[in-house]
């Protein structure tokens, strides 16, 4: 995974959840809540997709009451891995208030 | 996980997502396709949300064209560890035709 895909935050209120710690991705959600977005997207591919999940889930139950999953999004990417390209599942997962 | 969370199969059009191999819940989905029903429902908690994704997207890639994805539902269920009860997070895909 390049680094790119590792960081917790970028443009347009989107977190792209990769191998860090679960908790450093609810703090990159609830930060952005917090600093006034209405919507946050949670994107991740292959195994990391269900610590996307675990990370929506958190950040809503625990720290954002009002904000709820408006939309979740499946698809396949192609990736380059050490043998060739390979395609992986991805997920984008829209929360927002 | 109990036994009944590993079944490939169950009741009302259900593939339970589990340990077993990715490509044996891709027959799974594609076999009650195949059996004429419209939907099919796709459910794992945890680490094999991930697995979920990944048979839901190759069942439709690979060999149901005519099927998409027509709802994700996320959760969070309480079950029973060995320390006590613990919260997982849950996926629910619902494919159809």
């Amino acid at each position: 995974m390049t680094m790119s895909a590792e960081k917790t935050s970028g443009e347009d209120n989107t977190v792209f959840v990769g191998r860090k710690d679960l908790m450093s991705y609810v703090l990159a959600v609830v930060t952005q809540f917090n600093e006034g977005v209405d919507e946050v997207v949670i994107k991740a591919r292959g195994r990391a997709i269900s610590r996307a999940v675990d990370a929506a889930e958190i950040s809503r139950q625990r720290f954002l009451p009002d904000v709820s999953v408006k939309d979740v999004r499946l698809g396949t990417e192609q990736i380059e891995g050490e043998k060739g390209p390979v395609r992986v599942s991805s997920m984008e997962i829209t929360l927002g208030r």
